[in-house]
């Protein structure tokens, strides 16, 4: 299933992908289709996760019922943030060998973890600020983003997945001048909306093995950055299980799992052409979707 | 005003500090003195901040009209984290001069930002669970926290104060070998109960000049950190207005500002004893109590 939020009657309101371009709003299907199921249907992707499979059943039960009359046109939906509150956003640094090697840093030998705030959060289509004021080197980042679904502490490699919700896209985005002003990375990469999820968010059954699945970034049409998540150097079962052995993570939380080669940083410095007002940036992995953002 | 959090009850309950050892339940005291002005009493912390001036001013009010009778003894109160859920916990490193010297680190030019996620946060008199099946190098650091009152986005540095709600210790716990296993230290910096805070948070008319505080940590008894917040190399105002033109600030985050010398990571080798099982470990900062909590 494909969850997402999207903005109607200025509230932040859940929907459904029912199939290409169709979007069922939960709020307005519920309401047409009153029924017994009804009390576990949740209205948000937070209560989706909070409710677990029992709450998902009855999303998929919902989006049976009301067919395809009632859905919405996804090219006219604003969208919000398809994980709307994680309570936190984990970020692995240098996670692709290729990436690793461009930016001429040693291959990690475990991860490296860093953070981005609430701040950070857009939406698919949403208008990202370039912070013009601090920076000039705004970098593009394409990652694959992991949901957590159940709260999960020491959990092993071989149960991690089982705690996993859901994969969406995301986009690191980085002002490299700010990350590297000193040895901490987080100022360049917590600037506003500088890290874009969605359009939606895809359950794990419906994604399979998050280590299989080719991950793209163009910019005006032009594909700079083309890998596959079989890459990562921590693979998405081995990043869960070393987070929750040093932090609580919680439902929501969002982890964005590394980028693959191709960023700009990467480039000769007299090819390195950094995001302008205007670019528009799209991030695609198989199965989640195209995220699309224009810097302004 | 000094506002903390406490459970009673089995829920968490916003009280007011009125005298020396004294603690006022706002809910019994609201709900023993019914009045015109209720309706603006908040229940929360977050709700005396995103309630502004004239939330303060209700709180007042009613601890002025509940007088001392119906006070609880803050010595029987079980805390919890003074500022519950903040949106952002950022730190600063390395911010006081003789610290950077002891860890022979250069002079920061700029702050160092790195942060804490909220399964971090701890109370007063809260057991930290030392986490020892992945390391043994647990380290103090006493810090003066602010908290933000009102949106800063773009602040002059003579502005920037207006913008704080108020302060209070905290304890930047740091387990020093997943701290450095990385370039990036938020690995050993957000374990879980790694910031406890408090006991209560002084509202910023209380605190006045924030650069001007006596600050220091012992651990059982012996003082290991005392200094004086004037010796910060970025003081409160120049570190919000700094974070302010690179992020969006809310209202309720919270900025640990760093810790003056005194860390076990700056002791010669040889006498470099870590924080073990049993230990208590005191925060205090002058106008702001003393944060107590036990290692265990």
């Amino acid at each position: 299933m494909k969850l997402l939020h999207f903005i109607r009657d200025g509230a932040s309101r859940l929907g459904i992908r029912v199939a290409e371009g169709a979007v069922l709003d939960v709020a307005e299907a519920r309401g047409a289709l009153a029924g017994d199921a009804d009390s576990a249907v949740p209205a948000s992707v937070g209560e989706a996760i909070e409710g677990g499979p029992e709450a998902l059943a009855a999303l998929r039960a919902l989006a049976e019922r009301a067919g395809s009359a009632i859905t919405l046109r996804e090219e006219e939906l604003v969208f919000a943030p398809c994980v709307p509150k994680p309570g936190k956003i984990v970020c692995v640094g240098l996670n692709y060998r290729k990436h690793a090697e461009e930016t001429n840093a040693p291959i990690p030998q475990s991860p490296i973890l860093f953070s981005k705030y609430g701040n950070a959060l857009a939406a698919h289509r949403e208008d990202i600020p370039l912070p013009s004021a601090v920076s000039d080197q705004v970098d593009y980042e394409a990652e694959l983003a992991i949901v957590i679904g159940r709260r999960a502490k020491d959990v092993s490699r071989e149960e991690a997945l089982n705690y996993v919700f859901g994969y969406c896209n995301a986009n690191d985005l980085s002002a490299r001048d700010l990350q590297l002003r000193t040895s901490q990375w987080l100022l360049g990469k917590t600037c506003d909306k500088f890290a874009p999820i969605g359009p939606w968010l895809v359950t794990a059954d419906e994604v399979g093995d998050p280590n299989a699945l080719a991950i793209s970034c163009s910019v005006n049409g032009e594909i700079r950055q083309s890998s596959n998540t079989a890459d990562m150097i921590f693979h998405c079962d081995e990043i869960v299980s070393y987070l929750s052995r040093h932090m609580t993570l919680e439902p929501g939380d969002l982890i964005l799992t590394g980028t693959p080669e191709g960023v700009v940083l990467g480039y000769p410095a007299d090819r390195q052409v950094y995001l302008q007002s205007g670019d528009i940036v799209t991030v695609e992995i198989e199965k989640l979707g195209r995220l699309t953002n224009k810097m302004v």
